[in-house]
């Protein structure tokens, strides 16, 4: 098959079917594919539902650092998914704790500039936490303040509470070559309601990179450790599962890294317009931010599920 | 002349008289190279005071943003420099205001995340300025917060008191493509007493750049703005001038920009090993790190201005 004429196949008919009976595990994103904020997608209970149904493993895989793995299940509950369970969702958060614990094995405290939910997981995780919570006595400076010398990790996800201070520390942590960096997610902004838009990870990590010299090990998508972190629990077979998901340059390009199928949905943020771009694109890398199928919504998988 | 033998060259006798003969100007970079925080480098005020009376024009061109020129007049004052002008100092901070207001042209106001040195020279220039005081209502958040429509640009130097919040209205605001982004200078990170570091104008300006999706104009050296505003004031010839500077990428990078003959003082960050690592470089953009001249220290005018 010719290069160029790779992906962005619109499936019909049995074609989904066949795919679908090639597929033994289905990866979701979440925000833009199976609920826009506090809306469910139309039908996106229904497939989770058939799926698991027809036997197949459903995971989702989303970069949103914000929340903890138990208020996912809330949520996927409040939204109208009843049988989704903790050990299915696989997030930023999640594999960052499970990254600090189990891959580099870190013997010492990781100092955090995130949300509680990157706290909430790290804790669960049995990592010892440094947390900067803003009660420092009058005077305080980063001449002055006291660093832990047990830190051996820094960790950057998305932090509102994000100040001066925690940079500049999390900067002379980094001076320390033998401590690790890491990024939850590389996600650079969040739109928010209104047009307004929110800075995210991606952004504070640029901030300490830059300050520091150094390049963090990034957890989210596009990085192939959020599969592998499925896969150490799962035993998943690449060729056998499919990555779904509506943004090209982490979904598709994760899936793409990680040998998984892909599929875009148009629910979210990516377009198809934008899909073709990089489809019609000279350079092997953006190929691999093109996604091998296209739906409208994932609604569509309910023709092939109800047969 | 064989590329690989140009720079580096530590002048002797005859050749330091030869070379000040062909200067009219001489541009000092501050600190490490007349001073190290409140100390001045031995020999460096009567160093200016014999370039003047020999009929040099002298400026002290900076990076540094967090003084207003006012105040380095006092630090030179204080630190022995009893001839040094408010208008021979070219600080990021004064030359930023004046880019708003003379190349830029700015019509509305700037909104500006850095120290009271650069909101002190935008108000002496009369560029209107919104200025972050942190004294918001209760339960303020990007989503509700209040953004001002006459803002036309945002300037970005080092702020000690940077928050998410003022990355994210930064980023709001650079939203609309007419809205300016500057940046007052790229330093990634400042050395500290203790061994500590400080992140820089560059760190902040990179959580911004990466929020936005959009690259800032930065005004101090490196880029060849600073020059240009001197020039536009003195009637300056890059090849009667001299760049004397500590750091490689900035100050010698910067002359080298500007066509001016460069010269490397070893009192402050860069070594002798690093600006022959750049000179043993293939790479042609790194060959523009290169000084034309290397001293121990600006003591060593005073041999050849004492004759």
């Amino acid at each position: 098959m010719a290069g160029g004429s790779r992906g962005c196949v619109t499936l019909r008919g049995s074609q989904f079917q066949e795919l679908l009976d090639a597929k033994h595990n289905v990866l979701f994103d979440c925000d833009g594919v199976i609920w826009n904020g506090e809306t469910a997608v139309t039908g996106a209970p229904e497939v989770v539902r058939l799926l698991k149904q027809r036997g197949k493993r459903v995971f989702f895989v989303t970069n949103n650092c914000t929340r903890p793995r138990e208020n996912y299940v809330q949520k996927f509950s409040r939204l109208g998914f009843t049988e989704v369970a903790e050990e299915e969702i696989f997030s930023s958060a999640y594999c960052s704790a499970a990254y600090l614990r189990d891959v580099a094995k870190v013997q010492g405290k990781v100092y955090v500039i995130a949300c509680s939910g990157v706290i909430k997981e790290l804790q669960d995780a049995g990592v010892p936490v440094v947390e900067e919570v803003g009660d420092e006595e009058p005077g305080t400076t980063i001449y002055n303040c006291p660093l832990d010398p047990d830190v051996k990790a820094v960790l950057v996800g998305y932090d509102e509470n994000f100040t001066f201070m925690k940079l500049a520390k999390a900067s002379c942590y980094l001076m320390n070559s033998d401590v690790l960096f890491l990024a939850t997610d590389p996600d650079p902004w969040h739109p928010l309601r209104g047009g307004r838009i929110t800075p995210g990870s991606g952004s504070l990590t640029a901030a300490l990179e830059t300050a520091s010299s150094r390049k963090a090990t990034v957890i989210g998508k596009p990085s192939r450790f959020m599969f592998e972190c499925i896969a150490s629990q799962f035993d998943l077979d690449p060729a056998r599962s499919l990555m779904v998901g509506d943004r090209l340059e982490t979904d598709i390009l994760f899936g793409s890294n990680c040998g998984l199928s892909t599929m875009l949905t148009l629910t979210g943020v990516s377009t198809m317009e934008e899909a073709q771009k990089y489809k019609d694109s000279e350079s092997l890398e953006r190929k691999d931010c093109v996604p091998d199928y296209v739906v409208e919504s994932i609604a569509d998988f309910l023709e092939a599920l109800e047969e």
